[in-house]
């Protein structure tokens, strides 16, 4: 009986799920046409809304778990990947009663939500007492949103819990199943925070899905100076929101002590305020994170070096916008940015900068709708992102909903508890995400774009050299004053010709491109390979860090050591 | 009878200098005590005025070199240093008839002024063609102000020349002997642009004597957070000039197509503007460059970890004074700086910043007349310098007489052929100077002050730590925000304890003194060794490099790489 009802669930699940994917595939194609014209978009917020979280359970309540249908099930998934066989059986886990273990009602795991009465959470079926491990928890005071209750919608969207490492750690918390639950289905798509998200360039490749993070293939990354906007880095961390642009507002709390009532702008307000253009490369403060991790593990996504791009931005100036509203200079303030893409609590992405950046016009921070020219695509952040030129990307708040100027920075989990860098000996015991500073402006990096590691590159028979190109660039507007190469582990460095924009020192957010002439050597040619480095130099004359082992870092972020890369010589 | 005219000549001299080395004594001794009152310079730019000039050459023209007299001369010196032997030797040859060579009258000399007729120089009563040689004169163009003419009067100031490779270069170029020549004696005093040099404090470890650079004793660096006035480095390119504070004048040239009168200010009227005090740290582009030539020689002054300081500096703001001349912003607009110092053309020290830091409120650029909180030093810019907060040393001209906005870069040596950073490929047959950016904001390092290199530490029996203390700084405003100290060749990092102003980020323009404690293994008892390496990151989280080798350039500039001091244990 119960299993023919979980298979009646199914079937609805999967004819529910065909009917989205057509509709789904329609509406994409059609945006994916792209007329020029500004996609039409039917919801706003619609996740959010209390009945889109009611069908969300509806759909997702239709089955408990099985051990053999669910496994059959996994198995017949077209997402196969490596480790499959580990990780299915980890994800069952969760939905499997342990008879060794005793059984507890909700209301018995509800009283177990705080340090002094431990802390138990609920996923699938299981029960799990995560006292001592929350103190450490990688998102930090985020987990305690769950104790007492189940953590299942917040691993809907943190979708980085989704791997065997994680699963294993959890299970060895279990103490106990969960009575008479039913288990929501984590693929679920309609209805689900995840059915709206815009289809992507094949060319993406995704180091998550969900949330949606994806890098260009690094070897097209340095043909054009301005990266396509399809083919520029995706760093989502949560669904993409939907927001109709004629009900769009942004709101502008100025702050100010005599209670003045906030500033809300249209679109059609925003783009009638004068346009200012700039060109800046953004970056995920994870670029290049699997270089790093190839040192020793980190806990992050594993970006290669694609995780930038370069693009001429346009919008209204927020130092414009903010002056006028009376906001003066004053170094202890910062201007905090909100995204309408939001957490399960309701809690939007958020991020801050310092007032001083802001406010600065050469800090060129602005309102942008524009992306090379075009209208920002959904997953760049439709119709508005704060672009904050030589920031780490994760301050570059999209599908931006709100902006307040305060006299402390963000408290949201990216700000406070993400995005911080640390010396190569702190550890998860021993971290403590308050005492670091949150990364603002990037360090300066470089990367070979071509060849590609492991390529069979041909020597130019006339002069004995091969052609290295890649891209150069760093924080804060300053300017990439040189790149070096070499072939020879540092004994003999080449410089590389620069394309750059002219734009002034301090101000100077685009990145450069490079292209070198390496000499190959009688050895390297006998050996049929070389190893190429390349540096960059900043109008600091701040030079990258030589290798990884000395600037690791348990997030991951700040990867920005010589790159380094072995080529096959033909 | 030239052998007695020569004597007679020495002994004139030699009463001389006693006579004036008594007066200088005395003035120096007396402002030594310094009670606060302002020194009184019975002279304003003494030696540039003519009657001055003709002093100089008329105790100058006082003997003719005869081999064996300058040999017991020298010999006698108290100045005794390595290599005398092979030194004193080579400095007799320019003042050594060389009879396997024509002679040539000045006249002749004087026609081979340019490339296309060849270029010739004297120097004591050498001629020598330096044709070939000129193209890679590491002072650049300054070397053609002496073709067709003497070399003796930049060497005076220019005494980098003064060493046996440089003495044997020259030799080499050696072409002939210059008919009936009198040499002036570069020892000489009295007259001469060095005789009113200001008395420097014992501590100080010169450099280089003439011009005068010295830095402090490394070990006292991080005593205090404020460097006291007279430990702290100096860097001086030229003769100190002699400045007379009631008639010193600034010239300001604002530039403006309407033919602007410059601005004249006093010293009283620049004392009359709102004072403006910022802590910052100036530090000699050539900090550190001693560990830098360890790897391979560079040229220029061999320079510890101690040619930086921090103090306060008071004075009147920069940006203030410009925009009341209406300087408006422009990103390709420069700010020239010249000093009171005179090179022998009558050329000023001279250096430029972007007009955008000086225009920039949060730049700090000030005209300060006081350094921690007492007028500045003769040595330190007396009566004005200017500080450019975040920025190489270079470019904090000191005995400031005239500032102009300018559209184009100062074209002093120091701006153009100097200050500048390479490849470490770049040498002197390939390096062009043009191509180089002129260093502005300096790159993040840090130093180790306490242990020294080869220092017997105590390791505390409780704990079995060593306590290491220094200094870190970055350029541009941005703060420290870690050190990291290992003792294990980077295998573990310990997390040093700051001292620093609280300053805001992009504004924190004073070092950071800090502190760490270094756990000691068993392993590094046994061995009674340690090598400590620090390493510093600032706020756009850049990293000093790991080592030299990578990061080497000609001049030996921008020295940042990891310090590494090996200590012994006790």
């Amino acid at each position: 009986m119960r299993l023919l009802w979980q298979r009646s669930g199914m079937l609805q699940k999967l004819m529910l799920q065909r009917k989205h994917y057509r509709r789904w595939l329609a509406t994409t194609t059609a945006s994916a046409r792209g007329n020029g014209q500004e996609e039409k978009y039917n919801a706003r917020y619609k996740w959010r809304k209390p009945e889109c979280k009611a069908e969300m359970l509806l759909y997702g309540v239709c089955w408990t778990g099985g051990l053999g249908l669910a496994y059959f099930l996994l198995s017949q998934r077209g997402e196969s990947e490596a480790k499959l066989d580990d990780e299915a059986l980890a994800r069952l886990w969760h939905i499997t009663v342990r008879k060794d273990l005793p059984t507890y009602k909700a209301e018995q795991v509800e009283q177990h939500n705080a340090p002094d009465k431990r802390i138990w959470v609920t996923f699938g079926l299981g029960v799990y007492d995560v006292t001592e491990f929350a103190e450490n928890h990688p998102g930090g005071d985020k987990i305690m949103m769950a104790a007492g209750s189940a953590i299942d919608p917040f691993w809907a969207i943190y979708q980085q819990h989704n791997t065997l490492e994680v699963l294993e750690l959890l299970e060895s918390f279990r103490i106990g199943n969960l009575e008479g639950v039913t288990v929501a289905n984590t693929d679920e798509e309609l209805g689900s925070p995840w059915a709206q998200e815009p289809k992507r360039h094949a060319l993406l490749k995704p180091a998550s899905k969900r949330p949606f993070n994806a890098e260009p293939p690094i070897g097209l990354l340095a043909e054009k100076f301005y990266t396509p906007n399809e083919l520029f880095y995706v760093r989502n961390h949560l669904p993409v929101p939907v927001l109709a642009p004629e009900e769009y507002e942004l709101e502008i709390d100025a702050g100010g002590g005599e209670q003045k009532e906030p500033l809300t702008l249209t679109l059609a307000q925003i783009k009638a305020l004068p346009k200012h253009t700039v060109t800046a490369a953004i970056m995920c403060g994870g670029n290049r994170r699997s270089e790093m991790t190839s040192i020793k593990a980190v806990k992050g996504l594993s970006w290669g070096a694609g995780a930038v791009g370069n693009a001429k931005w346009s919008g209204a100036r927020l130092c414009d916008l903010l002056r006028e509203q009376g906001v003066q200079p004053n170094e202890s303030m910062h201007v905090i940015f909100e995204g309408a893409d939001l957490d399960p609590t309701s809690h939007p992405y958020g991020a801050s900068i310092p007032l001083s950046k802001a406010l600065d016009p050469r800090g060129d921070v602005i309102l942008a709708y524009e992306m090379n020219d075009n209208p920002l695509t959904r997953d760049h952040g439709y119709p508005i992102r704060v672009i904050v030129p030589g920031t780490v990307g994760a301050r570059n708040v999209k599908w931006l909903t709100r902006i307040v100027v305060a006299d402390h920075e963000s408290d949201s989990h990216w700000q406070q508890n993400d995005y911080k860098g640390f010396s190569p000996s702190t550890d998860w015991d021993t971290v403590d995400f308050g005492k670091a500073d949150a990364i603002q402006a990037m360090p300066v990096t470089s990367a070979i774009c071509t060849p590609l590691p492991g390529e069979r590159v041909k020597v130019n028979p006339q002069d004995g050299y091969i052609t290295v190109r890649g891209y150069a660039w760093s924080g804060g507007g300053r300017k990439i004053l040189r790149v070096d190469l070499t072939g020879d582990a540092g004994q003999t460095w080449h410089v590389a010709e620069l394309e750059q924009e002219d734009a002034p020192d301090g101000r100077h957010y685009g990145w450069s491109l490079w292209t070198a002439r390496l000499p190959i050597t009688k050895d390297q040619q006998e050996q049929e390979q070389v190893e190429i480095w390349a540096k960059a130099v900043d109008s600091a004359y701040n030079v990258q860090p030589e290798k990884f082992e000395h600037i690791w870092n348990l997030r991951g972020v700040l990867a920005n050591a010589y790159h380094k890369v072995k080529v096959k010589l033909a």
